[in-house]
């Protein structure tokens, strides 16, 4: 199993996740890879994804990422985070990639890109950058 | 009824508000504000709001804000978004607020609050700050 | 004198603070303002101030709005800070003024917002929204 | 020369970017990247380089790189950008390089890392991310 059990029964625990479809594909070594579908149930009023979505996923990704380098125990909350849109969330299904930029001892500094898939495609649709705050045990 | 029909049957459309249980409370005059349950469905894993869940309903608050201020058959797309989270997400429901800063021409500057309330207490639980791209008829 | 001790003496400290001509009006109970010429300078290519005059204002008056709620012999860093640009910045001179929205004992969540003054006229012209990190003695 | 004529002139017409000390080393197809030395006139009040110093040349390494991607005569406008700060500013100068991450027709999404070099050493100190919105001819 690619995912460390403490993070992986993280992930089922949130409710949205499960809400939203979304899957934790892989956490470790901090990065993270979440996907989700593209449901009527989280999109916007034109049937695309809703930004609301792609944040969650990206967020969720990139707290991950963060939380895959800390030690057994600890836990993370976003601080902040800042999302740039490119491109309407169209495609098979959602895939959101969350990286470790620095990892500080207070604070750690995260980006993630969102990205659409089609068929063998894959389109950037969003690009998040942001720092998550380590709860250590 | 205190929202525009257009409004409504753009807020109507979205599939997220309605799986997040959202409600359009206001939106005329650069101001627009939406209510939301906490629900274990909209969670993170220790049963608090997830970020997801008051980004989502921050963007939307500030997205109709902006198209309040825009002629009939305009559309609004989030450009970008930042949000601070100030406090967990707990309490009876969530309401958020959000504002037009600056209506330019091709962009329209946009923060939005998002309050928890408990009883009569409000507490503010995240600020968000981002750019609202119109789509003109 | 508006500006406790430790505050002003910080402030001069700073040499870019210096080189933009910017001078510390008011630092107290988490407000602060900045003032700062319109110079060329410290212009961009058409001669109004640069986005990086206007962002080291509002960062500073941010930061030390943040400062002016800890106790003496504290310090501040910023974390992170976004700016959203409203209008350009052109007139007699610009006033940033930082404000304190949540301090939390690990993390300052701030705002400011940059004027520029003509005569008795004042425009917004930037809104930061940003994360500082106390130093606490 | 490695920058084009019109580039070259913009930035010379900078008045920041010459208070600064910074000098425009490339931008070509998508990617700038600005020099800047560190002097106490650009200094904090601990003696390492100012947020705003570090955001002045971020900002415009992100500037330029979308300006190396629009034909000659265009313009380019910070609409708004953000920066996370991982680590003091202080080496020998820093290096900000620019990248394009999405050229649309109406708005340029663009990022930035600043790296502090000392000897052979780099070592980030910040990451921004934010839109540049393009003034075509």
């Amino acid at each position: 199993m690619p995912v460390r059990d403490n993070i992986a029964s993280s992930f089922e625990a949130q409710g949205l996740m499960k809400t939203l479809g979304a899957e934790l594909l892989e956490a470790a070594d901090g990065i993270a890879v979440i996907k989700a579908p593209l449901r009527k149930e989280t999109a916007q009023q034109h049937g695309f994804g809703h930004a609301g979505l792609t944040f969650s996923i990206g967020d969720s990704a990139a707290g991950y990422a963060a939380l895959s380098t800390l030690e057994d125990g600890a836990e993370v909350l976003t601080s902040e985070m800042k999302i740039n849109l490119l491109a309407p969330a169209k495609g098979d299904y959602l895939l959101a990639t969350g990286k470790v930029e620095k990892a500080g001892r207070s604070l750690i500094v995260v980006t993630a890109r969102v990205q659409a898939v089609t068929g063998d495609a894959r389109r950037d649709i969003a690009l998040l950058q942001g720092t998550i705050f380590p709860l250590r045990p």
